[in-house]
């Protein structure tokens, strides 16, 4: 891509003070979208343009996950599009730790007491430390969580579509040999794109293989695991639990069983709050402008092949 | 103290054969209470000899705390007594990293929720990030914390009784001068030792000075905080709130307003889970024994006049 002085940024469907600023930290200058070489997005993709101009070689989608721009069929080839990917990594391994040291640790069911129930808990009390914790879709978020887990005294097992090793896990192995880990490891977080690959990657005989002690995170997407089967194996206390972000259906009805099981965690899809949602977007745009703008690879380039 | 070759150690009031075996590793072996040089205690203080011979020199109780053994008159000056202070401190200082994580994302509203109340919730969550936690009492569970609480991207202010600097922590001050930290600080951690000095540290006038989205997480002994006035600073919401795995009184009865309050997380003091003790307690003996038959300065050896 050629170095560009200057790029001119489109950001829309409304001016957002937060992005403005990130646009112009990473040397862009804003336009109409006729004038554009790129167009910053900070919203779903109802409102996006029909048409573009061709002057716009780059559009930077506002999520990490960009399926619902997939389905659409927004995602042309004649130009490059990035998600948002990586951008709220730091916030979502923050929250996937938490969860999976609350499930380990029995804090869910323990906030949930209104007695002084020592006896009866304490012996469910587990440990991070010397555990093997597989991230299946190790990137940006799991990658962000690796020294969390390893300052516990956990070790990672990665599970990436390349299988190259991840640094700082203990092992990685590609995503062929998925089907290996759920014997191996003592835990799991879902950090994976959806996919027509990855729906119900976890199931009925992913479940059974685990340990009974097996906690599951899920802070990608509700889809990747088969709820039917996770409520069975919940309910028969064949693993440990599950702590989601993520629902199928999401959101999670009043009244679905995953409210109530004592070994199940639900947060209502806040990894990445919206809160800190502008500020850490704002951030990947000035990486991705000044990026553009020198001519460089952007980050989370979509492969409309791989479906991320 | 002299170089013993196979220290004699009575192990009371029991056999335990993980204990045991943390005597005989450490290069002690078993006798009766009337030849022993030294008597690792199992238990509290209830069933305690009245009366040691002069031939014991050393005695290892099994708490990390032992005020209920000073109270008692236990703990004379004719020999060495030490505490299992430290020996727990991995167990403890996860636990207190999660009960602080789970405040200040609001795990503790989430998990009790039986709707998806994302709207709500989200715009409560924070993070560890860029926060200044303050660790009063910094000695060997603050100190596991450290490095926890630095790869959430947390800075650490330690509260230690010589001001000497923890290494890791960003600022250390000594417990002269701990009333400056609750303006400085964003979260806190109380791990000090329960003493007449350490009573109701945190009452009325320094929950005053915190800030309204400050978390306090308490391990250490529930008399280190005023329950009434943490109450009332809850119900107000003049601070962010409070996760405690130690209460006063403890156990906490049914009903009391720490059950419910939606700001506050109680768990029923297992962040030493019993299930983990006898392991870490068989290990910090076993090194204790060691450094006894070698003459060497035993770890945790208990001051009377300061209390721990």
């Amino acid at each position: 891509m050629p170095n560009i002085r200057a790029p001119r940024i489109h950001l829309g469907p409304d001016h957002e003070n937060t992005l403005t600023d990130g646009i112009e930290r990473g040397g862009g200058v804003l336009v109409p979208l006729a004038d554009a070489d790129a167009v910053v997005w900070a919203q779903g993709p109802d409102m996006f343009p029909a048409e573009l101009p061709d002057s716009v070689r780059w559009v930077q989608l506002p999520s990490a996950g960009v399926e619902s721009w997939l389905a659409a069929g927004l995602v042309d080839h004649r130009r490059i599009w990035t998600s948002a990917a990586g951008a709220y990594a730091g916030s979502v391994a923050e929250h996937a730790t938490l969860l999976l040291l609350a499930g380990v640790r029995g804090l869910a069911e323990q906030a949930r007491a209104a007695s002084w129930r020592k006896a009866e808990f304490d012996a469910r009390v587990g440990t991070l430390r010397g555990a093997t914790v597989a991230i299946v879709g190790c990137g940006g978020i799991g990658r962000a969580m690796i020294p969390l887990l390893t300052a516990f005294g956990a070790q990672v097992l990665a599970v990436t579509r390349s299988g190259l090793p991840v640094p700082g896990a203990a092992e990685t192995v590609d995503a062929t040999r998925t089907a290996e880990i759920w014997s191996r490891a003592d835990h799991f977080v879902i950090a994976a794109p959806a996919t027509a690959d990855t729906a119900h990657l976890v199931d009925a005989d992913t479940l059974a293989r685990m340990k009974p002690t097996s906690w599951i995170v899920n802070v990608a997407r509700g889809a990747l695991i088969d709820t039917e089967a996770l409520v069975r194996a919940l309910g028969d206390n064949t693993i440990g639990g599950a702590a989601l972000d993520v629902t199928d259906p999401e959101p999670l009805p009043a009244g679905h069983p995953l409210w109530t099981l004592p070994n199940a965690l639900i947060t209502p899809h806040i990894a990445n709050p919206a809160t800190g949602l502008t500020g850490a977007l704002a951030e990947h745009v000035r990486a991705n402008v000044e990026r553009f703008a020198a001519g460089e690879e952007l980050l989370a380039v979509i492969d409309t092949e791989r479906g991320y």
